[in-house]
């Protein structure tokens, strides 16, 4: 409670200046830096975020007690500064009171303006301005803001009618008027009156008339808004820690509704959608700043050029603009003027597009906040690869200026946001896998292949999603599925296809006999159309418009420059040639996981693995192998051919073998039939083969090392067929990869396996190809024991979807009953199945990269989890010193990007 | 390849001695021993167990080639001290070859007597002897017993014939004899013959006839017996490293069938089934060693004390005791006399009980093998204490020379070894639980409280257990799984309970419908007569008789002795007054681990759990909880007075809602009239709850985190049970335990409902107990976070269950699909469920200690998983240095010797 609490500025001088974020807040540091490099300002002050902490340890009064000497000096500072005096009727000096946190949160806090007014004052001002409509005006938006900030009039659910609302309502119908601008002063009056009546009535308290008492409710209503509702959920979504608290900043007023010489609006340096270097922003003449964003009037353009454009759009007519539309440029060049040249001051000194809030009072251009504008992925990369042309930035800054996760905006196809502004949201969910979809709802994956072959568009909506469903959802523009979390199959799947994804909709209630669902009262059929964003998890009625994300040269120039600076490198996850060759337009380095479950699934190969897994002895699983084996080979050249030159991790089988037969009694039948055995002897091995948690069950290695010919199989396939494409001149890397272990033996027996094999495979092509085994370490108990593993494996390829299944005790299938609680709760701060816990889970991954680097020391160490495509985790990674992250395609990009930054930041 | 291969010994004089076993085998180093303290012993020497090393790695010849000379050398120092020769007609040497590794592996490796005779050699011995029929029986004894060792004429199947001992037949039948006594030295010489021809015929090669041959192939033929199935066998079942290899000890030949002046016989210098202190054995006149075994004729007793005794148990009068089946010590007084100061010599040099085997030749004793002698739990006890108190060793040598394990003999109902004896073996699984259990088989468990309360004894047979069936597994006399380990829930639940339980019995298959079971094709039926051995794993048909095991005297020293020198203290995890009753009469220092899951179970309690299930917010689970807690506090009371005065640590629910909800039809049907409700909204409710990986589901403290209710009903039972008692005079010490923490937080939130709760119920009261709060450690990443953790939580107590489920990726249910393999192909040592694998899971137990007690030096750690009663494991406990394990009441005083052993080694 020692620290300076209190920063003044004005007149060219300030006690802070834009380093001090964290103290004085975002808009407070910029405050003061544009004074300090001559931008004009309006005097004033901030208290900082530390009172804010204050607040809610010691209360008001204490900090009230605390800062009074120093709020009241600083009041005196603006009145100096301005010749006026605050409390006072003569020549009444009027001030605003704003939030202001580290990290911006527009609209989230409260805001009051022309603070400082009572029934004398406000003649003051009157005869002061002599302009007694502007003075009323200005009293009742004062009372009328106060009342709902600091006096609690707002109401309290939106069905409600703001009382204040309803008063200028009343008094509209009364003179049979509509706008607000038609009020007289008499009108005004009349509105106070009844303002400060409701006031009194709602709150049993009079509107308070002392302008120090009016400034203390205002400074205390602006602390509490850090802990409303709207604002604590931003700062989820925003991982913003709630301990940092907000500033608070204090003002005197400057108007834009004196009159037709004053105006108000916000502008940007360049284009926050497109990223052109463009000015622009629009404004509005005799107006405080609530009227731009009211919507009631239309803002005009600030440049000509944008003027010109907006019209060309809007269909209205050059002469019509003109005249009723006209620029700023136009209507006061020489305000204009210093606005242009302000916003390139403030772009050079941020070195960085500014966002910007002016008035005009009088002719007299005032700024009155400027920050580093938020933009679109497209934009973001845009704007940072002209910032390095034009020498602004250099090429590490570049680099940082993106944020890696919205390069995915640029990947996936997106909604028109005109569009969505009129959508109905009817449920909302995880955002699993980012982009836009619409189509007609479809339950069952083969209604879905066919709706898609008769040419529809489709939503294929599930409880959940297993691996026998992919066909249908490849064929879905988005999946949604009641039950999962962001990395459910569903999610996984999805983000590998690009494909939209809305997970864990629990809303939703899924009647797959009636082939409907219901959510809040509705139903919904079986080809009704809905639509799902990925990219917020908002679930649509109908159809919403959606538009292809294109990439351009500039994603190209930092894509370059992020391969100069970046020491981890980026393989994809991908199972196909399809992903493969998308991952590798994307400059990945190659495959970190290549999984070969589906390789077993698609027509005839499943019926030879079901024969497989009937087998009661060795000789009958081979024979039942042997067919899949020519297969699978072809897989695997097509896999190969694809990423020909660079390496190709294959994983051998992994999932139980529960997941290749089917449990309902129709498909046991069809297998029954097709395999010629009973249908008792089908459910018999069904039975067996259930699990009560498959997921720590018979899976991985412990596959391979119970059926060896399995892993024989695979072995072989993956290795003529690299030697079948070696004879054909295309150079193919494979290495294989036992998954699951968790001794060292397992390990040791499937490595045995693979190189005995190898060596009849070559025999027999009469050709060797390189080639190396290696191990996924996503057990516990793997990474403990890293060292011994080491001995034998060439590669560790981290699986930290199941190591952080192992290290939290979570099945990600099964999170969705505690996972949105322990959020809320901040239990847990983000979903340790997005960004690694790097506490928990990533102490094992450093644990086992070392262990292992200690026994090789140069070991190749990789991740292959979902959390290779995540930026937070991939500079964990290369922290923790990883030779490469593998990722689904789409996030290659983001993986490169953030991999650059983490070794810019390393330095 | 440079160390001594061959240590001699005979005459008072050895190159080895008897620290040397792991060099020499336990037979070579004592033999040398027996040497050097006056013992009589045929000269000879051993061949090392490195040897057997190089044999498996440098192969016969090369061994042959290293060793000719030292043995050549050895064969010499035989001839000099017994003034005959090797190899030859005139004087001949016979010599014993025998295996003898580290440990003793009785019977599993092989032996070939009177080496060195072939047909001219015969007739010298003859000659030399003057007894021809002594001579010829020697070689027809050596043909088979190297045919069949070195030559490989041993029938490979067990229902082959041996091929000599069906010439023996052949000849017997042919003369019209029954016993091979009544053979004329010419029947000899005639079966010598059809011995070699058959050999001849059958290996295609001649009996070999120098001496020299016939040695080496003896040699090889013990190292060779070291890999035989057998033997491959009981070193996994007694874990003995293959690398140990056996030692090979040559020795002249002294025999026990030179006529009526000659005997052979094995003597204890204690009794090894009661451990009384009484020297006993049998002896055979005119016999070797394999006579006695081969139960063809009887052998006598060896004191007349013995003698006397077993005649008045078999029935047999004095007269004709005296007369057929006279004592050593009356037969041969002064030969017993010698004896009996040997086995006096013996015991009090080895310090312990002797088991030795030796042979009187024309009334010369020799002794041919001294060990420590096996012996049963109860009399390990006995002996040790007996020891003790003749001052022969000192506590903490009494204290090692128990083998904590078995002492579970002396807990458990045993079968009586006669009636095993004729027992037929149906099937074979896991020794889960020890005891003996015979019954009537009954399928489903309320069956089995049915015909419980008819008087009858069941045996339990389910494909597995679930917390339902606690009733039915209560009155079972034993329980029969066909699925899952030694850990899981069936065993679990029964060892908990003191009760035979056999698991993962594969081989039978459970047809519930027509309530019976298949088994190598025979079918039982719902009432037919089992018996279950826990302690070995075998299922037998129909009725076998058991008995009760009582403790005695020298137990309660032995648990003395141990409380003595023990740092480690030992709770139970008990659940009912009654284990708790147990756990405590065995000396349990209070309850470990009190799960609560089954107060949710019985009568109205479960229906009061599903209301609250089905509740849709915090006031009905409320009401529905507040059912339930008078129940929980009536069952609290009953725990805490049977455990007054000392700690209680009360584990809050853990299990899964869905284990509460009935999954059949029927079920939910019931449930749906019980509380009014529809059956539909029981099974969507029902399916909501259904997990894919239950075990890493919606359990432990995420119940608690998200139905807070329950943490608050469970403390105010644990504390209003506490608080009435104190007021009755009850001291109690109630530990509140959060299952399940992964994250700090976790702990905290939990902490936090607990702390409130205690206040509230200590005001209504108007007094305050002592209480602690503290958490499971069984998540990975709560031992890697434990600093943390430690903060807030006054105590940890790891489970290690869970905590092996997750290190490893394994769900105990569901490891019978691999684990067998596992273990069959030494990929895993043991099964981690039963013995904590130090490497992995330990390694996290010891980071999560030293992580807590960083934050908090004197943090008290126990254990409440499995391994609290598992020797290795709670000796592991006590060097990582925690405070106290935790196991089931029956396995108290198992891991009461066992700390108090882990206490002495660590000094």
């Amino acid at each position: 409670m020692e620290n300076k609490k209190v920063y003044t500025f004005g007149n060219g001088k300030a006690e802070g200046n834009s380093e001090m974020k964290n103290l004085l807040g975002g808009k407070g540091a910029n405050l003061a830096e544009m004074n300090l490099i001559g931008v004009p300002v309006p005097p004033g002050f901030t208290i900082t975020t530390e009172v804010c902490t204050d607040y809610y340890t010691y209360g008001q009064e204490k900090v009230k007690e605390m800062l009074t000497k120093d709020v009241n000096a600083a009041i005196h500072n603006i009145e100096k500064l301005t010749g006026t005096k605050f409390n006072d009727a003569e020549n009444p000096l009027l001030l605003s009171v704003r939030s202001g946190a580290r990290a911006s949160m527009p609209g989230m806090m409260d805001t009051i303006l022309n603070l400082g007014l009572n029934d004398e004052i406000v003649e003051g001002l009157s005869k002061k301005t002599n302009n007694p409509k502007f003075a009323w005006d200005s009293y009742r938006r004062f009372i009328q803001m106060y009342g709902d900030v600091v006096m609690e009039m707002k109401p309290i659910n939106k069905e409600d009618h703001d009382p204040f609302e309803e008063i200028l309502d009343q008094v509209k119908e009364e003179k049979g008027i509509k706008l607000d601008s038609e009020f007289t002063v008499e009108d005004l009056k009349d509105i106070v009156g009844r303002f400060k009546k409701i006031v009194r009535e709602r709150t049993g308290k009079d509107f308070p008339t002392d302008g120090y008492d009016q400034l203390w409710g205002g400074i205390f209503a602006v602390f509490g808004s850090w802990m409303n509702e709207r604002a604590i959920l931003y700062r989820q979504m925003e991982k913003i820690p709630d301990s940092w608290g907000t500033a608070v900043n204090i003002q005197a007023m400057v108007f834009g509704n004196m009159g037709s010489n004053s105006a108000t609006g916000v502008c940007f340096s360049r284009n926050a959608a497109t990223g052109e270097n463009l000015f622009n922003g629009e404004y509005l003449v005799d107006a405080q700043g609530e009227d731009v964003v009211a919507g009631i009037r239309t803002p005009q353009e600030i440049t000509l050029e944008g003027s010109r454009r907006w019209a060309k759009l809007a269909g209205v007519s050059e002469k019509d603009r003109a005249a009723k539309f006209p620029s700023l440029e136009e209507v006061m060049p020489i305000v204009y003027k210093e606005l242009d040249d302000i916003q390139f001051k403030l772009e050079d000194h941020y070195r960085d597009m500014q966002d910007m809030e002016f008035t005009i009072q009088n002719g007299k251009l005032w700024i009155l906040q400027t920050r580093n504008g938020k933009r679109t992925g497209a934009a973001m990369v845009k704007i940072a690869m002209d910032l390095l042309e034009e020498g602004k930035i250099d090429e590490k800054a570049a680099l940082k200026r993106v944020d890696p996760i919205k390069l995915d905006e640029l990947l996936h196809p997106v909604f028109d946001n005109n569009s969505l502004k009129t959508a109905k949201v009817i449920a909302k969910g995880l955002p699993a896998s980012p982009g836009a979809a619409t189509g007609q709802v479809v339950f069952f994956p083969d209604d879905a292949e066919k709706w898609h072959n008769d040419g529809k568009k489709i939503v294929l909506v599930r409880q959940e999603t297993s691996p026998e469903d992919l066909a249908g959802m490849a064929v879905a523009e988005g999946i949604l599925t009641v039950r999962g979390g962001m990395t459910s199959h569903a999610a996984v799947v999805a983000r590998g296809m690009g494909k939209c994804c809305v997970s864990g909709v629990g809303e939703i209630k899924v009647n797959y006999k009636n082939r409907s669902f219901e959510v809040d009262g509705k139903t919904y059929k079986e080809g009704d159309f809905i639509s799902l964003n990925g990219t917020n998890g908002e679930v649509y009625d109908g159809k919403v418009e959606t538009k292809v994300a294109e990439m351009d040269n500039d994603f190209t120039l930092l894509m370059d420059l992020a391969e100069k600076y970046t020491r981890l490198y980026v393989r994809t996850n991908a199972d196909t040639p399809r992903d493969a060759a998308i991952a590798r337009k994307f400059g990945a380095k190659g495959i970190g996981l290549c999984r070969t479950e589906h390789m077993f699934f698609e027509g005839n190969k499943i019926k030879a693995m079901r024969e497989m897994i009937l087998a009661e002895n060795s000789e009958d699983r081979k024979k039942a192998l042997a067919k899949i084996l020519p297969y699978q080979k072809e897989d695997f050249k097509g896999i190969f051919t694809a990423m020909a030159g660079l390496p190709v991790t294959v994983r051998l089988l992994d999932p139980p073998l529960h997941e290749f037969v089917p449990h309902d009694e129709k498909g046991q039948k069809e297998m029954a039939d097709q395999l010629g055995v009973s249908v008792e002897k089908i459910k018999q091995r069904v039975d067996a083969l259930q699990e009560f948690n498959p997921m720590l069950g018979h899976r991985g290695c412990r596959l391979g090392n119970t059926y060896q010919e399995i892993t024989e199989m695979q072995t072989r396939a993956i290795l003529s067929a690299a030697v079948e494409l070696k004879k054909e001149g295309v150079e193919v890397f494979p290495e294989i990869m036992v998954p699951l272990v968790g001794i060292s033996h397992e390990f040791e027996m499937q490595e045995k396996i693979i190189r005995d094999t190898a060596e009849k495979v070559f025999h027999e092509e009469g050709m060797r190809v390189d080639y190396k085994v290696g191990t996924m370490i996503e057990i516990p108990r793997a990474t403990l024991t890293a060292h011994k593993i080491a001995k034998t494996a060439e590669f560790f390829s981290f699986g930290t979807n199941d190591l952080t299944q192992l290290t939290f005790g979570y099945s990600r299938d099964d999170i969705g009953s505690f996972l949105p609680t322990y959020l809320r709760k901040k239990i847990l701060k983000v979903d340790p199945f997005m960004t690694i816990d790097q506490n928990g889970v990533g102490q094992l991954v450093r644990l086992g990269v070392q262990n292992g680097r200690m026994e090789k020391p140069d070991l190749k160490c990789g991740i292959c989890g979902e959390h290779g495509g995540d930026p937070e985790s991939v500079k964990f990674f290369h922290r923790v010193g990883l030779n490469y992250v593998s990722c689904s395609p789409f996030r290659v990009p983001i993986a490169r990007l953030a991999a650059a930054q983490a070794a810019i930041e390393d330095k």
